[in-house]
C-alpha cells in the first residue's frame, strides 16, 4: 500500500445550487480539505423562469466553481499536497444535458450563444419538455413497439435527456443549426478538463446513459435512428453523432490537460475518472453493499441498490425508477427508486401551520422566521410522546405524486381518521408514519421482485437530523438503519471513484472498504412498534388503492 | 283581534348553559324585553366530570334562572305589563331526564339528595350510559323483536332517556329506592309552576316522549313492561308509573300556581303551555312551513321538517333521527335530522392552527386569544377568493361521526387531494364544502324517502354570522336559503306556543304567521357553482363510501 501513502484524490460533487470539492487521503479516506462554491449566474436567477418551470445553468458557472473550489480546498492543505493528487472524479445532478458543437463545446460558451438559455445545460428539474415526454411515452408504449423506457422505470420523464433535447430542437432554430451533438453535465466535466476537442471523444458514463438516455446493451446502445426520427425528423442523424459505448466510473476518462493542470494548480499526471450522477456515487460514498438499501433522504428520497448478476441478471424489476448494469458498482446492476416527497411532506404541513404565524401573530422579519423554523422541531418533540398510529390518524404521503413503486404523478396525499380531538402533533406523527409507509411500499416491491434487502443506510439531511423520523422508519421497515458518519457522501464517493480510476485500488469495492467514513448511528426496530405498524400498513395500502382508483 | 291588543306572552328557552326569557307582544310578535341568566352551579362545574362525560344539572339552577330572568325581563317593560301576560311556554334541551318522587319532585330538591348527581337532571350530552344504550339497541334489533327505536332513527343513543335512567338505577341504590317516576326537563318546568303535586299529573309533551322515550301510538304509548323488565328488572313497574298520554305544545298544561304567580310577579290567569325541545319550538319560531327545511346551524346542526299526513302518513323515513306526529306542529309529522359536526369541523381546524400561535408565537393572554379569534374570519376572507373545489382538495365532515343519514359514530373525517401547494385557506374551503355536502346527503335522503324540500331556513350562530358558509350551502344544495331575522328563534317559538295555548290564536300556524320576525336575508344559488358542486358531490359520496367500508 505504500504507493498510496501521502497520495490524494479530489472528489467533486455538483449539486443544484453549488459545487463541493473534497481533498481526500487515498489510503484512509480522510477528508483533508473541502470547499463549497455557489453558481454565480444561477444565484442571480439568470436564464430561468419559475412560472414556465424553465431551469437552465450556464457552463461558465460550472467552470468558475471548479476552479474556485479546487483552488480553495488545495489552499487549506499542507504545502506540496497538490503534487500528490493522483485523481479527480465528478458527480453531478442529472439528467442535465446541453447541446455541443463538433468540438464538444457547449454552445453557450460560444459568443453568439452566450445569453441563450437553450444553448445552456437544461437542469434536471426543468419541466419545459412535458409534451415531448408524453410523445416519447406514447411511442414506446404503442402496440407492438419496443419499450425503450423499460429499464428506466417504464415511464419517460420530462426531466430527462431525449424529452429536453427534442424540446429545445423544436423551439430554437439557431441552436438547431449550430448543434452537432449533446452532452450530459457529468460527462462534460471530465471532457472539459482532459482537453477533449472533438464531440466524438467525449467519454460517456454508464450511469447517465443507462438511466436517462435509453442506452441498453440489449438493443445495441441508444435506440435505433428510425425510432428517434419517427419521434421527430429533427433528431435525424443524432444517433451516429452521439455515442455507442459507455464506461463505468471506476475507469479513467483521461489525464488532466496542461491547460487545466495549470488552472487548478495540479499536474498532468492526475487521472480524471468517468463520472456519474450524485446519488449513485453517493451510495458508494455511503458504503453501499449487496442487500443494503441506500437512501438519500431529503425533501424527496433517492434510493439506490446494487444487485449481483445472479440475483437480478436480465430480469426486469417492475415499477422502480431504473436498472442499469454498472451504474453504481461495475459488474453489478444499479437499481434506482425513490419517494417524490419525503421531507417535503413535513414542509407542506409546516407551511400550513406557518399560515397563522404569518397572518395573525404580528411577528415579522427574523422573529417570524425563527418561529416558523421552530415548527418542525416542536412538532417532533410532541409527536415523539404519542403512541404509534396515535389517534387513529392515517395519512398518505403522495403530496407530490408517487415516484416508486409504479410512478404516477396524478396521485395526491390524504389525511384520514380525523376526529374533533385530532391535534397538529398527531397529524405530524401520521405524516412521518406515512412517509415511512411509502418507504415500505418500495422495499416490499423490491422483495416481491426477488431483490433481497437486509438493512438500510441513510444519508442526507433528514437521516442526520431527525432521530424521530429515522426510528419510525426503522420500526415501519422492521430493519436496522445505519446513518452515515458524513454529510459529504456524494463527494466522498467521487473521491473513491477517483482513487480507483487512478489505479490506487483494484476495484471500487476495495476503495469503498478502505476509504469509507463509517456510521454515526444505527437505529434498531422496536418490536412493539413493528407489530403496530405492520397492522397499520395494511390500512395505508387500502387507502392508497382507493386514491389510486380515483385517478384511473 | 282586539282581545290580543296589549297582551303579552313569555317564551322561555333553556339552553345548555343559560336560560333566556322573552316578553313578546301577542298581536305582533314584537320582542319587548329579554333576559339571559346563567346556571350558577353548572357554571362552577359542580356535579359534572368531563373525563367520565358525566354532565348533571341541579333543579335549583333551573328554578333560580326562571325567577331571575322573568323578573328582569318584566322589569324592562312598561308598568302594568305583567298583568297583561296571558301565557308562558318553555323549550329546553333534551333528553334531560331526572328521577322524581311520587309528588313529582326531582329527588335533588330533597335535602338527602341535594348533593347527589344521580338525583339531578342528566343533561342531554351526558354519555355515562353508553353500555345501557348498547343493550337497548341489542334488545330492539334482535331477531323477531319489535324495534321500538324505529321512529327514533333506528339507533337508541346514550344521550336518551331510557339509557340514562337505567344507568342511574343500576348505579345508585339510594336513588333507586327513593325514585317513583322520571320527568323530562321540558315537562318538569310547567309541572313546577302550575303546582303539580303528584307525579301522575305531570303533563307529558309529545315531542320529548316521541323523540326520546320510544312513545308511539302504534304500540299504545310506551313500550310494554315486559320489554322494559327484560332489559333490567330494575325497570319493573315503571311503565305504569310513567305515562300513557302525551300532549302537543299548542295545548295548555294548566294555569300558573299562586306560589309561582307571586314569585314571578304574574297573575294566576297565565296559561302555561305544554313544552317541547328547543329545536322543535325554534323551528316554529323560525317560520317553518311544509317543504321548508329548518336548520339550526351551530357547532352541529339540528334539522327539522314538518310533513303532512298525505306526504308521510305511517311511512317510516329511513336513516333520520326521528319522526313524531305533532312534535313540531300538531297534525303534522315532525321530522328530525342533523349533522353531528358543522361549526365544530371549522373549530377543529381552528384548533390545529392555534397550535403554532400557542406554542411558537410568544403571544399569551388576551393577545393570544385575539389572534386565535381571528383565525376563522381570516380563513374565510381568503377562502372566499378561491374557486369552488379549489386545488382539488376534498374533505369529509365526519370528525364527530355521522348523525344523519344513517347514524354511525365510528365514522371519522378526512382531507384528500392534498398536494404540496395545498394551503390552509384551501383546506378551510374544503371543510366548508364538506359540511355543505353533509347537508346535501340529508336533503337527498329526505327526498329519496318521498319528502319534498323546496327551500332552507337557517337559524343559529353560523347562519347569522357566515355569509360564506351560507352561500356555499345554497350552492351545494341548489336551493334558496332564508336566514331568520332573529337570533332568538327558540324563545320566540316558545312565545308563539304560549299565545296559542292561551287561546289568542286558534292554531300554532296562525300564531307563527302573525308573530314571526321575518327573514334578514335570502341566499340564492349561483348556477356556475351549483354545476361544479354537483360534480364534486359525487366524489364526496365515493370518499364517504370508502370511509364507511373501513369501519364495517
Amino acid at each position: 500500500m505504500s504507493a498510496m501513502e501521502n497520495r490524494y484524490v479530489i472528489g467533486l460533487d455538483y449539486g443544484t445550487d453549488s459545487a463541493r470539492a473534497l481533498v481526500v487521503e487515498v489510503e484512509t479516506g480522510k477528508i483533508v480539505a473541502s470547499s463549497v462554491k455557489y453558481y454565480t449566474r444561477w444565484k442571480q436567477g439568470l436564464y430561468c423562469c419559475a412560472a414556465e418551470n424553465r431551469w437552465r445553468q450556464h457552463p461558465l458557472d460550472y467552470i468558475e466553481v471548479l476552479e474556485a473550489s479546487v483552488k480553495e480546498a488545495l489552499a487549506q492543505c499542507p504545502a506540496g499536497t497538490a503534487e500528490k493528487v493522483i485523481g479527480m472524479s465528478f458527480d453531478t445532478t442529472g439528467s442535465t444535458p446541453a447541446f455541443v458543437d463538433e468540438t464538444g463545446t457547449p454552445l453557450a460558451l460560444k459568443p453568439e450563444f452566450a445569453e441563450n438559455p437553450n444553448a445552456m445545460f437544461v437542469l434536471w428539474k426543468d419541466h419545459t419538455a412535458v409534451k415531448e415526454a408524453a410523445e416519447i411515452n406514447a411511442a414506446c408504449h404503442k402496440e407492438g413497439a419496443v419499450d425503450y423506457t423499460m429499464y428506466e422505470g417504464g415511464i419517460y420523464s420530462s426531466e430527462w435527456w431525449w424529452a429536453k433535447i427534442l424540446h429545445v430542437l423544436r423551439e430554437d432554430a439557431a441552436v438547431r443549426e449550430a448543434a452537432y451533438s449533446v452532452v450530459e453535465h457529468c460527462d462534460w466535466m471530465p471532457a472539459l478538463i482532459t482537453g477533449v476537442t472533438s464531440s466524438k471523444d467525449i467519454v460517456r458514463g454508464r450511469c447517465a446513459a443507462g438511466h436517462k438516455v435509453m442506452w441498453h446493451e440489449s438493443w445495441g446502445g441508444l435506440p435505433p435512428q428510425e425510432f428517434l426520427s419517427e419521434l421527430d425528423p429533427l433528431l435525424d442523424g443524432y444517433r451516429d453523432r452521439l455515442f455507442t459505448d459507455t464506461e463505468t466510473s471506476d475507469k479513467p476518462a483521461d489525464r488532466l490537460s496542461q491547460e487545466w493542470a495549470d488552472r487548478l494548480g495540479l499536474t498532468t499526471d492526475v487521472v480524471v475518472g468517468v463520472s456519474a450522477f450524485d446519488c449513485h456515487m453517493g451510495a458508494v460514498g455511503a458504503n453501499i453493499s449487496e442487500h443494503a438499501f441506500v437512501r438519500i433522504i431529503g425533501t424527496s428520497t433517492c434510493d439506490i441498490m446494487v444487485a449481483s448478476k445472479e440475483e437480478v441478471g436480465d430480469k426486469l424489476i417492475k415499477g422502480i425508477c431504473g436498472q442499469v448494469d454498472g451504474s453504481v458498482i461495475p459488474g453489478m446492476t444499479g437499481l434506482e427508486a425513490g419517494q417524490s416527497a419525503f421531507g417535503d411532506v413535513y414542509a407542506w404541513f409546516r407551511r400550513v401551520l406557518e399560515w397563522p404565524l404569518k397572518n395573525l401573530s404580528g411577528l415579522d422579519g427574523e422573529a417570524l422566521e425563527q418561529a416558523c423554523d421552530r415548527i418542525i422541531p416542536q412538532l417532533t418533540r410532541e409527536a415523539e410522546t404519542l403512541e404509534p398510529g396515535a389517534g387513529a390518524v392515517l395519512a398518505l404521503d403522495w403530496m407530490n405524486g408517487r415516484r416508486t413503486p409504479d410512478a404516477n404523478q396524478l396521485l395526491t396525499g390524504a389525511i384520514t381518521g380525523i376526529t374533533l380531538g385530532t391535534s397538529a402533533p398527531m397529524i405530524f406523527r401520521a405524516l412521518v408514519e406515512a412517509t415511512a409507509y411509502g418507504s415500505r411500499a418500495i422495499v416490499d416491491r423490491f422483495r416481491r421482485e426477488g431483490v433481497r434487502i437486509d438493512s438500510i443506510i441513510g444519508i442526507g439531511g433528514i437521516a442526520l437530523k431527525s432521530p424521530f423520523v429515522m426510528q419510525t422508519l426503522s420500526d415501519v421497515l422492521n430493519m436496522p438503519i445505519k446513518v452515515c458518519n458524513t454529510d459529504q457522501a456524494c463527494a466522498l464517493g467521487a473521491a473513491m471513484f477517483a482513487a480507483t480510476a487512478a489505479g490506487a485500488y483494484p476495484t471500487i469495492e476495495a476503495a469503498r472498504d478502505a476509504m469509507n467514513s463509517g456510521f454515526a448511528h444505527e437505529y434498531q426496530p422496536i418490536p412493539a412498534n413493528v407489530e403496530v405498524y405492520d397492522r397499520l400498513y395494511q390500512k395505508y395500502e387500502v387507502l392508497g388503492r382507493f386514491v389510486e382508483d380515483q385517478v384511473k
